[in-house]
């Protein structure tokens, strides 16, 4: 009789590999190892040989780095979308793409599980389950920490070597890390207590302020309808754009931060993000819309952004308010279009110049005459009516402490 | 007869100089100048000589700088109010103050009418007014430059050269500006080219980056309920904390913004903004929030944030609105008591650690069995229910296509 | 030497008969009238009659009453806004409209103003003017009631009387009234003391609850991507539609309400309002929506209404937010497909049934075993994690509590 | 030795008369029966007795129906909390004060759990469960429901039967209801069916419309402070107010909703609501508030409305959220202060008359003259202002357009 199958995203370390093993011995599945490539620096060959090695019927490595771009980084970025106003959700929205992935094979393979190895108390369950949800109900999902009996990394050694799996363990694993082209993560350690400054020696994209050139470096960056599409004056892909924008950013210690958050899961974690060419990328962005949207527009597209931040960071991706609000987004990009000057300059990342076709700055004066664009005396009328409510109160409050006294 | 009084919102410079001249010889008023100090570098002295030199019957100088921090400032502070997401509303909330303190001297002195200097092109206008209408609705309110036929700084130097107005005209002034404790404001010049990079020469309260010390500075910060109470463990009255926060961090070249905004009348204006202390309590207060709210709390107060920068920014301090959005946001300070470290270098600000006797932070850990607080296994419950809405959706659409294969 | 032309919008009635008399007499232009026909009760090639008759070059009438549903009517349903809570927004989208259409006949005819008759204590003239400056800022407003010395309606009577301008006043006009095919409203007279019950006499589109049949009508309204294409099975072209839906609507007195509402001008006004088949139409399509939108959509879509109503009320029909806001809509349009039945009854009207092909009601149960699509032990997962902030909270404060009986 | 203690909501109904002998068998527990009075018409002696006479060691009736209506459900009504647009929060503000009082019983008799009767599918057991955590978290919670192997009714009575618990099981229960003094819920049977109309023989605390006086009746509802305080002119305590308004309102139809909602849980379900005099209460509190609420007041407390109805719906009562937005709504309810005459007559329940002594509306005429309130010449500047940004687009676009065809 032929084996069930189930597709387990896979990467090569310690805790896939064990589960690999575990979900054969324990469900008696074929396993089938994905590795989705969204930028973090592996060898993929190896792991797929790692996987076949380790006892998976077939191995994937799938390269999805500009799709990750443009599907996902791009339209984040659009929408100003940043959680708790400092994370740049570049975990976040690598899952949903990463469970695309998984589901996509699993119906290829015919396979009836996904299992993945987050932890039962992260927000990376969440994400990985929801958008499998929303894109195949019918798939179980197997979730390895939530059930089984190791309770740590050395348990997983333990398993390991009992079970002749080939790991790499060379040294202590101090924190917990998630890469990406877009962003680095530092969890765990003793970034725990809160009251510990971290060590900057823990980068791995970016340099300290302190280690930065002293002299300032200046790019410029292109966008068209909210997307960068040249630096300093040159086309480029998605992938290569980010690669340079990562590199010039991380030299110049720009984009790291050090935040406490709310986990989804209801508590809260401490982590340290490196997003280098992100940090550059929406400073550049927020600074040309501060010329091309109107006032309106820029107030109502922040209550839209807590929203999509929220909705992201929750593994919420693949739903119809997502969806709806990236239209609103969109149709605000139009006139996102324009060059912003950007100078990095130890760990500073600012906006110091920019200019648009559709800058909505000062052009009264240039085409109609003063007086008919902006006539001073208006201003008295404006003033009137604009504070009309401010003086009706002031002149009820008026008659109520008048009629108080003559009580009195 | 006796003439009627107004009172002149009156600095010493050349406009408001000019406009007291021009009151009188206009209305035949008796002008009483008020010079209100909320903490900008002046000789009150001087300006009250100065004023009666120029004809004035009566002259104030009025120090509120204490009760600008703890009744405008504070509120702001707690409110996490930033306008545009960048402007720490220097200019905006010491409007209503100096407002106040013109009606108060208007009533005292049974004045009829208030002066004010400001354009008919920028906000403070519509500040200075809304707030007298809030107070007073039956004081007169004088805007010359709204009504006079002065287009431009030369006619006002013609003027009081006519008038024999003593004025000090020493050099061109190219920026137009607007000081106090909290921060200052450069608009006009060269600055009016968004493609013009500003000359980080033109700072007052901050060097440049580039000119910072090579050494980090460190301060630990202490709040109660949302306020700052101490600075390195040492207690200080208000205007002290922020005097010594402005110097330290105006050294560091902490607190610069260069933004393009959106005026309450309708068009953008550039400007650049010092606001070296006020920046580092926003973040030291930013980083206890994160340690000592829940995700909820923080999430909407966001938008309280948000509408609470807009009231500020227009002008309606004096609102009900305004009032009853600080009542939410001092409801959710209970809990903001505690200590944040702040790391100053080269134009950064950042928390690098926090402390609080209210933090919501990993306390489960240290009182409760792990399993009482957190159980893995329930993540599974969650995350079935919490993405119950998607299934279910997907189950539709399955059916969904199903139905129209069956059509087809 | 020809004459400068002017675009009116005219009604045939008092006021803008004058208006196009006094526009020929202070300006020296050629007037053309235009009327717009939005469903208002009207013999408009009479009214062009009275116009040529009255010394205009030119006169127009132009039926937009398809246009003003599918346009302006059709978003706004999708969108739910409502202005505070009651008002349809009768008369605040027709405005856009009417003046999209003074501007292309002005263009048309190369006028180089547009006149309208609206009062300055109003609405209306802001709704006018601000798509006038939208869609060409360089013709000139001309606003009558803002500027000439007529004062009231007596004043217009002299006027006709002095200048010959043939009117029709057969008795004292009790009401301001404004009528499309969505609504009429009425305002003034004993309204103006809001302890005043209002007469229903009044209304002109419905009856009084008390005058309505015994019995209830039934009416099943069929909607596709939030818009109502059918009535009890029938597919109507909008406007037979709107139009049967007004008649069965009004006969069972169901759409009035009289409601105090601020005004963009800063002052609060009382207003009647009758909606007889917009308001089956909005309760309609809500019930639609809770069947077949999810809780977060629903939620968020609240916001955008709200926001959506503003921009409708306050004449900003032609900005990018109120176009960016429509695509959000949109979007959440695609599954509000299916079919309401509606119970109108003396005033009431409400939703007892509704079906979808999209519904996300009880779907699970249909194709699903129960225990994979909700099992009740999950719930207890789900509670704990989503209780777990209050949970760490109660710690919390189990712990200070602890540590300050310890201190005394 | 000691037996361990467990409070039980008891209701005196099958279920909890099951749950309480389940709970001796399973866990060997003391079970402290505790029926809090809400407002459900029950004989709370009797309930008691039934209690003592299946098995419990001690027997609470607690009757809270005052401090439900002042301190739940006066601060809902002042935020005018509605769920989804139309569900007054009937159930849902009750279950925090019934599980507060539990918490209370539990920690004065040293109780180690407690056990409640809400079913794994609906959102009580998340409003119960939440409060417990945030009184006390370490109370055990038993939900039996989600526990035993009890799937129906049925099972209910067998059991039942096998241990000699004394039931009344008159006829079979076609509907699940919750009922306090604000509202009665029904679920369940025919109603699962949305396309199904709901049978209004099922009404228990109101009339169908239809049969419902011929005549309206006219009440007075006096508000201080957002707070009811006298009908028809006469002073009466909350619980007495609310029964009198219940009886009227019911008499005449008025209250009744059907509606799909989306509950917590993630799946929607179908319930009938009667909530007579509280629609009353609430149509006339709004009514009260457009009177004497400013325009931004009214905008910005609808985004609190609905945060605070999701928070009361969501069981989150006890959350520093709900308590920082009722600091905010207390503030706004200051001048909410006045009459509201409403109309009821055969299910409509409408506001006709309103007045108050902080009325916005009109007072400018009152005691200023008319041109220093509001100058219809101000309207001019307000609107040149106020559409400037539109102006400025227009002017771009124009731009934009002639350089596009010069380039061409």
């Amino acid at each position: 009789m032929k084996k069930e199958k189930v597709v387990l995203a896979y990467s090569g370390g310690l805790d896939t590999s064990v589960i690999l093993t575990w979900l054969k011995e324990t469900y008696g599945y074929d396993v089938i190892a994905v590795c989705v490539n969204v930028g973090q620096e592996d060898d993929f060959e190896e792991v797929k040989k790692k996987a076949l090695a380790t006892g998976a019927v077939d191995a994937y490595a799938v390269d999805v780095v500009e799709e990750f771009i443009t599907e996902y980084i791009y339209p984040t970025l659009k929408a100003g979308a940043v959680y708790e106003d400092d994370y740049l959700l570049g975990t976040s929205f690598a899952r949903p793409l990463i469970a695309k992935k998984l589901v996509e094979i699993a119906e290829k393979e015919g396979a009836v599980a996904i299992a993945h190895g987050a932890t039962g108390k992260g927000n990376d369950q969440v994400r990985f389950e929801a958008t499998i949800k929303a894109l195949n109900p019918r798939l179980k999902i197997i979730a390895p920490w939530r059930i089984w009996s190791l309770k740590s990394r050395e348990d997983c050694i333990d398993y390991a070597q009992k079970h002749n799996i080939p790991i790499t363990v060379t040294k202590n694993k101090i924190y917990s890390r998630d890469q990406n082209i877009w962003h680095i993560s530092h969890e765990g350690g003793n970034l725990e207590n809160p009251w510990n400054e971290h060590d900057e020696s823990i980068y791995m994209m970016s340099v300290a302020p302190q280690d930065a050139p002293d002299e300032p470096t200046y790019i410029e960056i292109e966008f068209e309808k909210g997307i960068p599409v040249k630096i300093n004056g040159e086309k480029y892909d998605p992938v290569t754009m980010l690669t340079i924008l990562n590199k010039i950013a991380g030299e110049n210690g720009v984009g790291t931060i050090d935040i406490i958050e709310n986990r989804l899961v209801g508590m809260k974690s401490r982590g340290i993000y490196e997003t280098p060419g992100g940090t550059v990328l929406f400073k550049a962005h927020k600074a040309l819309e501060k010329l091309t949207l109107d006032r309106d527009t820029l107030s109502f597209k922040k209550i839209v952004a807590e929203k999509y931040a929220q909705l992201v960071y929750d593994g919420l991706w693949y739903t119809p308010l997502r969806e709806a609000l990236s239209k609103f987004v969109d149709h605000t990009q139009e006139c996102v279009t324009g060059k912003v000057k950007m100078k990095l300059y130890k760990g500073n990342c600012v906006a110091v110049a920019s200019v648009s076709p559709y800058s909505l700055y000062n052009e009264e004066f240039v085409t109609f005459g003063e007086d008919d664009v902006y006539n001073q005396k208006d201003a008295e009328g404006f003033i009137n009516l604009f504070a009309l409510p401010l003086t009706i109160r002031a002149i009820m409050n008026e008659k109520k402490i008048k009629e108080e006294k003559e009580v009195i």
